[in-house]
């Protein structure tokens, strides 16, 4: 029979595992310096979870695997890690706040494969729950760039804006505030589409005057203080104007105050492509020119909208595959090729017994170490360690083992020496 | 709206993920260290993999869940690790033999819940594909021994037996061998229905002379070579019988030199529920007496169904929830509440900068470390630390402070002493 893997999923072998289990720990441990503490969620949520008003939206559900299950209830896959979490703060209703977690785990798109997007891949998560201080999404912005840094990413650019911001915009522009959401995802695909397929696409919906308005704000350029004074200028006499714009300068204190190092842009034409952002969103997006490489918002809603009652949050996603296609790319860690240290050789079958006898001592000392299984002769044994990339052989033979001796061989440098048993464990502390 | 997660699945708070991560990891290590590698599969694969004649079999297929993707195309969610293992080694006919592999990983099966059942679980696979020597079982057999000493269980029963013996002794019984699986899986139930209820459920599918034989057979009591002994003269006269016979001889020899010390029993009435085996099986149980915890055996062929030419391959699955149950209750770990370290709490909201700096000072040295974010006076902010278990709280107050000096308070006895700022860095390497 044909056999293949699902489309656009992928298996990870051992020598992928040992890069992405390097980056995943380091991010893991990152957050978890910061304060962040795991949550593991089902890969399953009902669908009436997944759909809720005010979750993902439209555009990310069409994008959902949703089924029946035997029992008739319908089922989907999680698209994000954020829904999961909101259901879950929901049903614990008397966790201690704020709650910080962290959870980095896969989701499932069904996306277009042609583009090269993945239907299964990563996320990592922080999130800050039942804190409405501004202060919480500057401790996420601070603790993405903490872990990028600890991935030896070094020159970040971090692009802020504001929900309510933009709903001032589009209340300046005369959009009507049931066309909001459908205008904000279509102003996110300005890095997709560009300004003229967007404009292309917001004529549809509003007005040519209200495009017109929306671009000339949300095309402001300059340093901060300039944005934000031409911000204030045209849309500060909105409420939501106001707000949003008091929030964005509270932000950029706070993010001064964490002090870590990042070049900060007011970019009024950022809008993130989820329904349920509220306030604060950013990107982050690195030197290596790949586009953002983060991103998250506040969303004071969500919560509410399974609870009864609202708890504000705010929260960021790394997005894990691009960061491990540029930490590839750039070669800056070096990998081995496996964890095994040790093969034990047999110089011959007879052999097998004493060689499986130090193995044990060494597996008994935590040295990852392999015999053969195959019963092959001694220099197809050195190559099967030369091919996995096994840096070490102790080759077991009957002259050396009436002396009490093997031979250790490295393999790099092709380097053999005789070792006397007895002192095999010495030998362990040294590789 | 009411706010569900899904039947038969769980969340794990940051209290479970302390335990559940210091488990796997144990886990994952003991595999490493017998020169195993992880290797990560899609949690989808296509029905028609999942179903292939050889692999789960009927009774698993039941329980799985399967729809249709958007493309229309067949997929089911993963009930096993070794089916999707035995897909990647046919998609990848030149891996380097042999391939020892581990995966650590939900699975899904929509079982009964009423009975206490999980429908997403984990389970913690090792597997060696590419070698047809029966040392390769009893390496399969040591390292699960190995790593469940690791996690600090001590006696262990290890039970084995040979599906060529139970082929064997269901054709000395007359059972027709299209029946055999059937047969098999009914056997297998003898945990759970015990013997009366299986000797009711074989009658309607054989004689009842075949069901006597069969349980004069498998009801054989006594040392490993009684029991090997009385098999031999029973079912030897077959080639299956006399084939599995030799494996188990040889089985019981390479464990023993394996060296871990353990019971081992041949229990000709262990039959494994899965379709697949070909060989030795096997189930390893503990003092704790709470069933099998890790069973498995050889499956020489289902590898071959995906790849067209037949690859030898030899297993064992443990069941992490049962150990996770165990290592509870058993409380030789202790476990902390909370990784965080230290709470940095503000005496008042204008040290809120200088505690941001300390927080700083200790996350640049890897101590996870919080700060207030909800603007709570002191004592609430000292009351928040207990809640989650933090040890050490630094109090920055405004009289402290222009001495250089913060309060460091050890949560558990209560304790505090004046430390100079300077010397944050100092206390680090203390805690």
């Amino acid at each position: 029979m044909k056999v293949e893997r699902v489309k656009g999923m992928r298996d990870f072998s051992s020598e992928d595992m040992l890069i992405r289990d390097f980056i995943l720990d380091t991010i893991r441990n990152g957050f978890e310096i910061f304060g962040f503490e795991p949550l593991e969620t089902p890969v399953l949520e009902y669908w009436s979870t997944l759909s809720a008003k005010g979750t993902g939206g439209s555009e990310i559900l069409n994008e959902s695997y949703v089924f029946k299950d035997k029992g008739n209830r319908e089922i989907g896959l999680r698209y994000d890690l954020t829904v999961p979490l909101a259901r879950f703060v929901a049903m614990n209703p008397n966790l201690p706040l704020p709650f910080k977690r962290y959870q980095v785990d896969k989701v499932w798109r069904y996306s277009d494969i042609a583009k090269g997007r993945l239907r299964e891949f990563y996320q990592a998560d922080i999130d800050i729950v039942g804190s409405n201080n501004i202060l919480a999404d500057a401790e996420i912005i601070s603790c993405a760039i903490f872990v990028l840094k600890k991935l030896k990413f070094n020159e970040f650019l971090v692009r802020l804006n504001n929900r309510k911001i933009l709903s001032a915009i589009l209340k300046y522009s005369g959009v009507d505030k049931n066309k909001e959401i459908e205008v904000l995802r279509t102003i996110d695909k300005l890095d997709k589409i560009k300004e003229q397929g967007v404009r292309d696409e917001l004529k549809v919906k509003i007005s040519e005057d209200a495009v017109e308005k929306i671009f000339d704000i949300i095309n402001i350029d300059g340093t901060k203080e300039e944005v934000l004074q031409k911000t204030e200028k045209l849309v500060g006499k909105f409420p939501d104007g106001k707000n949003g714009i008091e929030e964005l300068k509270q932000l950029l204190n706070y993010l001064t105050l964490f002090g870590y190092d990042t070049k900060i842009k007011i970019d009024l034409s950022l809008a993130r492509g989820l329904d349920y952002y509220t306030g604060p969103i950013f990107e982050i997006s690195t030197a290596e020119n790949i586009g953002s490489i983060a991103g998250g918002g506040r969303y004071d809603n969500m919560i509410g909208i399974f609870l009864g009652r609202e708890i504000p949050a705010t929260g960021i996603s790394l997005g894990i595959e691009r960061i491990i296609e540029v930490i590839k790319d750039k070669k800056i860690f070096s990998f081995e090729k496996t964890k095994i240290r040790v093969l034990v050789a047999n110089a011959n079958k007879s052999m097998l017994n004493e060689a499986l006898k130090i193995a044990k001592i060494l597996r008994g000392r935590n040295i990852p170490t392999i015999v053969d299984l195959r019963e092959r002769n001694l220099s197809k044994q050195l190559e099967f360690a030369d091919t996995l990339g096994i840096p070490f052989v102790i080759i077991v033979g009957q002259k050396g083992l009436k002396e009490g001796k093997v031979t250790l061989r490295d393999m790099k440098t092709g380097e053999q020496k005789e070792v006397k048993i007895l002192e095999i464990e010495k030998i362990c502390d040294i590789y």
